[in-house]
């Protein structure tokens, strides 16, 4: 089987990864690549009401990576990533924590900044691409930046995260307090469910 | 003595790397951040040629890098650091090269592109942040731009740097080809001078 080129998160998902992997998948369809996003692990409760909330399919499970092309978003690090990682080509890195231990052996693109969100990043480089969000991508990437900075709230929130959400917020139609209050209430759900479920 | 902040390229400095120091350096001043231009090691006749013809003063040599904090432009590991870089700080990276072996523990802005020079990137960077790139500034990025694709003959050269090319000659003032002509000259003195001198 010829290797595939998919988009995905670290591992124990979280909003960002996965609607990072989702609109920077349709990015690189928007510019003609061929890419699919993927996950690395199961759906959270949150990112499940985003997901049902914008109408937008789950990415599908990768749970093998060798021997696969990857562009890793939201983390830049082999013991965060998918397994098989280790023997994948990366291709290509957007993240915005620490960096981590990814080598390659050819140039590649990697845009990492400190910046409160993956989805923040994708979002310049939508900009930068000049290729149009709609309101479904960015309902998707306001809620990665709402949830990693909870609702502009975290430390970690830049003047850019903050210039960018509410950009998204226009385009996708909702209120940032009101949109980002359902999400909170979604995201105290985390951790609820009891061992048996 | 407090650390202060250097851009800073590889050991066995070339063009590409020092007029990115000195580019970079004046694109963070001119965004009120206190940087200066260093350099890892001897100017090349070729990168001495450049800042000659580009009236520009060579960025001091940093010795011992242990306890600053570094922007490093155009290489991202230590091996080819400058010494002491494993116990400095780095803040940032700026480079064209395969992935290398950098590690942080904070969040940075790191940005690697598979193009044909930093100052390929660099001149994004300008463009980014809305400032504009006066005509000595220009002829340095070119020239590192020039001397690392072989005048856009290289096997790297891609599109990116042909438009930026155009783009950095028209301010610039100079003739592509000619200009590249005369660099090239300069890159075959390399290696000429014999041990004694
Ligand atoms: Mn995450
Ligand atoms: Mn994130
Ligand atoms: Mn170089
Ligand atoms: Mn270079």
């Amino acid at each position: 089987m010829p290797s595939s080129l998919h988009v995905i998160g670290h591992q124990q998902p979280d909003t960002d990864t996965i609607c990072s992997a989702l609109a920077y998948a349709r990015l690189k369809q928007a510019q003609g690549v061929d890419a699919t996003p993927a996950r690395a692990g199961e759906v959270n409760p949150e990112t499940q009401f985003v997901l049902d909330r914008w109408d937008t399919e789950s990415p599908s499970l990768l749970d093998d990576a060798a021997g696969e092309q990857l562009i890793l978003v939201d983390h830049n690090e082999y013991s965060q990533a998918v397994s098989g990682a280790h023997d994948a080509t990366i291709v290509e890195v957007v993240d915005h924590h620490r960096i981590g231990d990814i080598e390659t052996s050819d140039p590649i693109y990697f845009r990492n900044e400190p910046v409160g969100s993956t989805a923040t990043i994708l979002t310049q480089l939508y900009e930068e691409a000049n290729k149009t969000i709609d309101a479904q991508t960015a309902g998707l990437l306001l809620s990665g930046l709402l949830s990693d900075t909870v609702v502009l709230r975290s430390p970690t929130t830049t003047d850019q995260d903050r210039s960018i959400a509410d950009h998204l917020a226009d385009i996708a139609g909702v209120d940032i307090e009101k949109y980002g209050k359902e999400l909170l209430q979604q995201k105290s759900k985390i951790g609820e469910k009891s061992p048996r479920e």
